[in-house]
C-alpha cells in the first residue's frame, strides 16, 4: 500500500491499493457507507453490518434529487457532526456523496473507496463534488477535499471492459497534459494494461494521482492551473450529455478535437496527435465521430469554465505539455468544422 | 458609512449605513439581484433596469426547491463565473441567494445588502447559508463568506414591527454573551430603540457586528468559542417549527429558558435572569410560554449541535459571559420541566 497527501483545505490522504476489505481501518466506526446496486451485488458481502444508502446507476441519477434521497437517508439513520459518510463505487456514487456530505449538517467528513479506473485517477481525486443540473453535467457542486481516498484495486476485477477503458481515457489524458514520459509508458504498457495487469496498474494509477494531486494543491479552486485537467473536457462534456457516451469516451474524442485544433494552431506536430489517437485507439476509446456543432456549441457556451463570450479550452503545446486558450465560441465553430 | 472586515475564508467587508441606494457601487456591473416580493413591494424602484430573481416569503420558503428554482434563474440569465450575486432583503433571502450561489458553477462570488435588522446583526454575518430540511432548521447548508454584507438602515423603514423586534433579540442576544457594557447600553436605550432611532441603532448594530465577526473570525466552522452564538437557539429552533414563531421571538424564549437553566446550575444570579427577561419583554418580545416538552426534545434531539447523546447547550456565567455546557438530552428534560 502506498500513501500520498493532497494539499488544500483540509487534505486529504490518497491510498493505493487498500480499500472495502480494509473499511473498519479506514473510517471510523460511526459511518456510514453510500454505494450503488453494482457494487453492492459485486461486493456487498463486505459490508454486511454496514449502514448503506444507495444512489442509483448511471449520469442519469447524478441529480439533485438524489443528493434530496442521501439527505434523507442520513436523517433517518440520525447521522450527526461526528459521522463520517464513505462513498464506495464511481465517480457518480463519490461526486453524489461528497456534495450531500459537503452540505448535511453543513459538512461532515467524508472519504471514498474508488472501486472504478475513472475514479481512482481522476473522480475521486480533487474534492470537486456535485451533481448536473438540466443536462449540464456538474452544475451545481463544491469544492471540498474528502478525508481519504482508497484506490481498491480488487473491485476492478469486476468492472466491465466499457467501464476500464474510460478509465484509460483520463490516464491518457494526464500524461498528456502534464508528463511526456507517462505518456511513452502508456504507449509500450497498453497491452498490459488493458489485461489489467496489477503491477502495470499500481504504477500508472500512482503517477496519475500523484500528478491530479499536484495540480489541485497549487490551485485548489481552479483558478489556472488546474483549469489544464479540462482537456478533452469542453466538448467532451457536451458530447457527453448529446450522444450519452461514457465519460471517457466522451473526452477522448474531446482530446482528439482538442489535439486536432492544437495542430491547427501550430501548437502541436501532426504526428504528436497522431500518436495520442493512436494510443487513444488501442485503449478501446472512440477517436472518431461526425461532430453536429449545431447542438453541441450551444451546450458547450454553458460550460462553467466560460467567462462571458470567452471559452477556457486546453491545447496541447507538445506532448506532455498542456496550455490554456481563451476562444471565442465563434473561433470555436471555425475550427471544429 | 462605516467599514468592518470580518476574516475567514475569502473575509467579507461589513458596510454600514449604506445599501440598496448605492448598488452600482456596491457590486460588479455584471450581477442578479435576488429578493423577495415584501422587499421589491417597498424598494423596486431601487432594482429598475436590474436582473432580479425572487424568493417565496416566510420561513416555508427557504426549501431546497427555493434554491432549485434560484439554480433555474441562473441558468436563464446565463450567470457565469464572473457573476455576482446579490441577497437583497432579510435573513431567508440571504440563506437562500448564499447557498445558491455557493453551489451554482461551484461557487460563484456573492455579496447580500441586508434589509432587516435580524439579518445586519446576524443571519447576513458570518457565511453560513442554508435552507431547512424536513421542518429541521437550517440542515442543510454550507459555511462560505460573502464578498460583502451591507446593512441598509434606510429600508428598516418599512420593517413591520414584529420583524423589527425579532431582530432586537438578536442585539440582546450577542450582548448576553459577549458584551455587558452593551447590555447595559441596550436597556439604557430600549425606548429609542423601539422608535428605530437612527443613531442609537447604527451604534448598537455596530458594536453587534463587530463582536459577531470576532466569533466568526476566531472560529469560522464552529468548532468551539462561535458555538456561544447559539445561545438560546438550541430551545429556540425547536420552538420555532413547533410554534411558528419569528425567529427573534423563538431565540427570546429559548434565552429566558437558557438563563433559568444557567440559575439552576447556580451559573447566573436571579436578578441577572430577571435583567435578561426585563430587556426582552421591554423589546416586545415573548418571554413566556408553556413547554410542551414531549413535542420539543425530540426536534432538540436531532439539533446539528448534537453529538451522540449529547447537546452542546450555552449558558451565562454572569450577564455578557456565555459558557458552553454539554448536556444529555435526560438532563434538558428534567433541567426544563
Amino acid at each position: 500500500m502506498e500513501r500520498l497527501k493532497v494539499e488544500g483545505e483540509g487534505g486529504s490522504e490518497i491510498l493505493l491499493g487498500i480499500g472495502l476489505a480494509s473499511l473498519a481501518s479506514l473510517a471510523p466506526a460511526d459511518r456510514i457507507l453510500v454505494t450503488d446496486a453494482n457494487v453492492r451485488h459485486h461486493w456487498g458481502h463486505l459490508m454486511e453490518g454496514e449502514r448503506v444508502l444507495e444512489v442509483g446507476l448511471g449520469e442519469n441519477a447524478k441529480t439533485l434529487s438524489a443528493v434530496e434521497s442521501l439527505y434523507e437517508g442520513l436523517l433517518r439513520f440520525e447521522a450527526d457532526r461526528s459521522t463520517c459518510i464513505v462513498g464506495v463505487g464511481g465517480g457518480i456514487v463519490c461526486d453524489v456523496a461528497g456534495f450531500a456530505a459537503s452540505t448535511y449538517l453543513r459538512g461532515l467528513d467524508f472519504g471514498f473507496i474508488a472501486t472504478t479506473l475513472l475514479a481512482q485517477v481522476d473522480a475521486s481525486v480533487g474534492g470537486k463534488n456535485g451533481v448536473n443540473f438540466h443536462g449540464l453535467k456538474n452544475h451545481v457542486g463544491i469544492i471540498r477535499q474528502p478525508r481519504f481516498v482508497a484506490c481498491d484495486f480488487q473491485c476492478l476485477e469486476t468492472l466491465p471492459d466499457r467501464e476500464y477503458a474510460s478509465g484509460l481515457a483520463e490516464l491518457v489524458k494526464i500524461a498528456a497534459i502534464a508528463d511526456a514520459s507517462l505518456f511513452a509508458f502508456l504507449e509500450a504498457q497498453v497491452e498490459a494494461l488493458r489485461n489489467r495487469d496489477r503491477s502495470c496498474l499500481e504504477k500508472a494509477v500512482a503517477r496519475a494521482v500523484a500528478l491530479k494531486a499536484h495540480f489541485v494543491a497549487v490551485d485548489e479552486q481552479e483558478r489556472g492551473e488546474r483549469k489544464k485537467l479540462n482537456f478533452g473536457h469542453t466538448l467532451g462534456h457536451a458530447l457527453e450529455s448529446h450522444l450519452g457516451l461514457r465519460h471517457g469516451e466522451a473526452v477522448s474524442l474531446g482530446m482528439v478535437a482538442a489535439a486536432e485544433l492544437s495542430v491547427k494552431r501550430g501548437l502541436l506536430a501532426p504526428h504528436e496527435a497522431q500518436r495520442l489517437t493512436a494510443l487513444l485507439d488501442r485503449c478501446g476509446l472512440p477517436t472518431r465521430v461526425a461532430l453536429d456543432l449545431d447542438a453541441l456549441l450551444p451546450l458547450m457556451a454553458r460550460d462553467k469554465k466560460r467567462q462571458g463570450r470567452h471559452l477556457a479550452f486546453v491545447l496541447l503545446q507538445g506532448l506532455g505539455h498542456g496550455v490554456i486558450q481563451h476562444l471565442e465560441v465563434a473561433e470555436l465553430r471555425e475550427a471544429l468544422s
